[in-house]
C-alpha cells in the first residue's frame, strides 16, 4: 500500500457550506495534521458561477477552478471528492461517475437514491454533513453502537421547525405569525413547504433509520406530517399537561424486526432531554440493547458547523481507503443487509396521541360517541376545537372514527411520547 | 497484509464489566459481525478469581479460563487484549507488557500513567469506556473534531455525585441523607471519597483534556473541589437565581494555548443542556471553534453501557490495525503534540463565584469589607451563614480577603457558568 500523508480534494460548490469548508481546510490546516496525520489540500474548485468567486481570496492558492465537471472526474491526482452542490442533477452526475470517495452533504439525494448510489459501488461515500451538521450521530451509529441492537432512534432534525415551534411555545405565538418572522431572519425560505412539511426531516430520517436497521430504508416507506396546521391552542393544551411539542423524526424497531419509521409532531415529557432542544439545534435520541438512551445535540446547520463535518468526514474517508475492503467502515453502516426487516405503516401502530380538529356541525358528545372505541383520556372544547387525548389506538381508527361523524379535512395528530 | 475477519480477543477481569462485555459479545455477535464484516471471538478470561466463576454458562465455550496472566501475555494467537480489570497493579503489567492492542475502561490508570503508557508503545490503547460509560465521547473528540480548535470541554462525569446533587436539588434534602440513601441503594460506595471528592470526576478530565488539547495533561496540574461540603442553603440560594448546581470537569483553552483545568461545583443557567442531566446520569459539552456547541449524553456507568464502548472499541482496533502507521487513529488524538501549552493554576483565572461560609465571630459588614477590591453581586446571611456572588474575580483573591477577617476551614466556593 502506497504510503502517503497529503489528500488532494476536489470542492464541487461554492455556497454557503462550500465557502465555510474552503476556509475550515485551510485555516485549520495544521490543527488536523498534527491531530491526524493528515494534511488535506484543496486541489479544485468546481462551481457552477466560478465566475463570479474566482477572486476570492480563499480561493488564491487553489490550482484549479472550474465550471468543469470532467476537471474533477478525470483527475486522477484527486484523492477525494467533497460534494456540496445541493440539488439533484449535477450532484448525483458526480456521485455516480467519480471513481474516488465522495464526501456529500446531499440528504435529499441520499435518501432518495441510496440504492442506486451504492450499488456496484467501488469507492466510499461519507455524509455525517447531512444529517443534524456538526453532530457527529452517523460516526457514532457506523461506528460506536456496532454491539448494540438500536431499537429506537428518535430526534429534532430540522432546525426551521423547531425555532418555529420554540417561538411559539416561548412566545405565545402564532405559527404563522412565526413563520413570517423566521422568513424575515433568514432561518426559513421563502417556500418553506420542504421544512414545514416534515420532508427535509423524513430525508434525514431515511438515512438514520438505513443505517440503525441495518437496510436501505425506501423514502416512500417513511410516513410524514409536518407542523403546518399546528395552532397556538395545541401548544398550550400540550403545555398545560407537562408536554412540549416538537417535530420528531422516529424510527421504532419491535422484537420480530418490524420497523415503524414516521415523522410527527410530537409532544414530550419533560424529562426528555430533547423536550429542551430549542430554536434551530438539533438532537438526536439513540435507544441501543446495551447503551440504553444516548443523546446527541449540537447546531444542525450553517455553513461552519457543517464544515466540520465534511472535514472529519474527508479524514475518516482517507484512512478507511487504507483498509482492505471486507474490514473497511462500510457506507451505511452494513456488509451483510437485515433481510428479515420489515417496514410496517405507521397509521395502524398504536400510540398515544393528541387530536385536534374543528366542526361546524356537530358537538363534542358526537365525537365522544364516534370515539366509543377508543380510550378516551381527556376531551374538551376550546375557540371551537375539539381537541382529544387518545390512548393506545392509531391513526387509522382514529380518522375512521371522526369520519362516521363527519368528513373533516383539517386534522392536527401528535404523538404522545 | 493479511486479510482475516476473525478477531480474538481476552478479557482480563471478570467483574461487573467484564461479565457484561463478555455477554455483549456472546450474545450480539451476529449483529456486530452483519454490521461490521468482523468477528470477535473471545479465547481467553483471565480473573484473579477464576475458580469461582468457572461454573458461569457464557464461559462455556470459552477456551482458556485462568488466574495467570502470562495465557494472555504469551499467546501470540490473542489479537485484542480487553482490561477490565480496575485497579493499578495488574492492569498496569499487563498494558505495558502485552505486545497486542488494548482495550480499557480504567481511567485511574490512564490518567495517572499516560505518558508512561504511550511512551515507545507500538500498539494501540482504546479507551472509550473509561469516560461516561457509553457515550462516546472519545471517538467524537479523537475522529469527528479532528478540525475543530476545541475551546472549551465540559461535563457531569460522575454518577454517584450527580445522584447526590439532582436529590438534594428535587426532593429538598441535606447532603449526608442523600449521600447514606445512595451508599443503601448501591449508587454510592461505601468509602465515596474518590467519588464526591471530584477525584474520578478529574481522572476523566485528565483524558478528555489531553486529547482536547493535544497534550499529555498531568493529573496533578488539576484543580479540584468535590461536593463533600455542599449544603441544602446552597442550592436553594442557586435555584433562587435560576440556577442549578452540578459537579462540573471543565478544560478551557484562551487564544494564547494557556489552559485552566478543574473539577469545581458550578451553578449552571437554565438554558445550559447540562442543568437538565439528572441522577446518575453524564453528559459533556465540547466548543469547537467550527461545531459550536455539541452536547453528548447518556449512561455513564453500569456494566451493559459500558459493554457496548468497549467492544466498539475493540472493532475499531481491529480496523486500525490494519492501517499503515502514521495514519492510524493516534492513541491520544494527536500524532504531534501541541507544545505552546501551559496549564495555568485554576486559582489564579478570574470567573464569577458563589461562595458560601460560616463566622462565629463576625459579621456580615466585616466581609463586605474585605471584599471591597472585589465586585460583590449578592451578599446575604441565612442560617448563620454568609453567601456572596463575586464576579471577575479568582479563588485566591477570594480567600486572601476572607484571611484578612478570619481564617476559615470550611469555604465552599462554586464556579458561575
Amino acid at each position: 500500500m502506497e504510503k502517503k500523508k497529503e489528500f488532494k480534494v476536489a470542492v464541487a460548490g461554492y455556497g454557503h457550506v462550500g465557502k465555510d469548508t474552503v476556509k475550515t481546510i485551510i485555516e485549520n490546516n495544521a490543527i488536523m495534521e498534527k491531530r491526524t496525520g493528515i494534511k488535506l489540500t484543496i486541489k479544485t474548485i468546481f462551481s457552477r458561477n466560478i465566475d463570479k468567486v474566482k477572486d476570492d481570496k480563499f480561493l488564491d492558492k487553489i490550482e484549479i477552478k472550474t465550471k468543469d465537471l470532467n476537471d474533477i472526474l478525470n483527475d486522477d491526482d484527486i484523492d477525494i471528492v467533497i460534494e456540496v452542490l445541493g440539488g439533484m442533477d449535477t450532484a448525483k452526475e458526480l456521485l455516480i461517475k467519480t471513481k474516488k470517495p465522495v464526501v456529500t452533504a446531499n440528504k435529499a439525494l441520499l435518501a432518495n437514491c441510496f440504492g442506486e448510489l451504492i450499488k456496484n459501488r467501488k469507492t466510499d461515500i461519507a455524509f455525517e454533513a447531512s444529517v443534524a451538521g456538526a453532530i457527529p450521530i452517523i460516526k457514532a451509529m457506523k461506528e460506536s453502537l456496532v454491539s448494540d441492537r438500536m431499537e429506537n432512534v428518535y430526534g429534532i432534525l430540522n432546525g426551521t421547525c423547531n425555532y418555529i415551534l420554540t417561538n411559539m411555545t416561548k412566545n405565545n405565538l402564532d405559527f404563522k405569525d412565526v413563520l413570517k418572522d423566521a422568513q424575515d431572519k433568514g432561518y426559513a425560505e421563502a417556500d418553506p413547504t420542504f421544512d414545514i412539511d416534515g420532508i427535509d426531516t423524513a430525508h434525514k430520517l431515511c438515512i438514520l433509520s438505513s443505517i440503525a436497521f441495518c437496510n436501505v430504508i425506501s423514502f416512500d416507506k417513511i410516513f410524514i406530517r409536518g407542523i403546518r396546521n399546528i395552532i397556538l391552542d395545541d401548544i398550550v393544551f400540550a403545555s398545560e399537561m407537562g408536554l412540549t411539542i416538537k417535530l420528531i423524526a422516529e424510527a421504532a424497531l419491535d422484537e420480530n424486526n418490524n420497523a415503524y419509521i414516521y415523522v410527527i409532531p410530537t409532544l414530550l415529557n419533560d424529562d426528555n432531554m430533547l423536550s429542551k432542544v430549542d430554536y434551530a439545534f438539533n438532537a438526536i435520541t439513540v435507544v441501543g440493547d446495551r447503551s440504553g438512551d444516548t443523546v446527541f445535540y449540537g447546531s444542525g446547520a450553517g455553513g461552519r458547523p457543517t464544515s466540520s463535518a465534511i472535514v472529519s468526514d474527508a479524514v475518516t474517508l482517507a484512512r478507511n481507503s487504507l483498509i482492505t475492503d471486507e474490514l473497511r467502515i462500510p457506507i451505511l453502516g452494513f456488509v451483510e443487509e437485515n433481510k428479515e426487516l420489515q417496514v410496517k405503516d405507521f397509521r395502524e401502530k398504536n400510540e398515544n396521541f393528541y387530536v385536534r380538529f374543528k366542526s361546524n356541525n356537530n358537538n363534542l358528545l358526537a365525537f365522544n360517541e364516534a370515539f366509543y372505541d377508543i380510550n378516551i383520556d381527556k376531551s374538551m372544547e376550546r375557540n371551537g376545537n375539539f381537541m382529544f387525548v387518545l390512548k393506545d389506538v392509531n391513526i387509522n381508527s382514529i380518522i375512521e372514527s371522526i369520519e362516521k361523524v363527519e368528513k373533516i379535512d383539517d386534522i392536527f395528530i401528535a404523538k404522545i411520547k
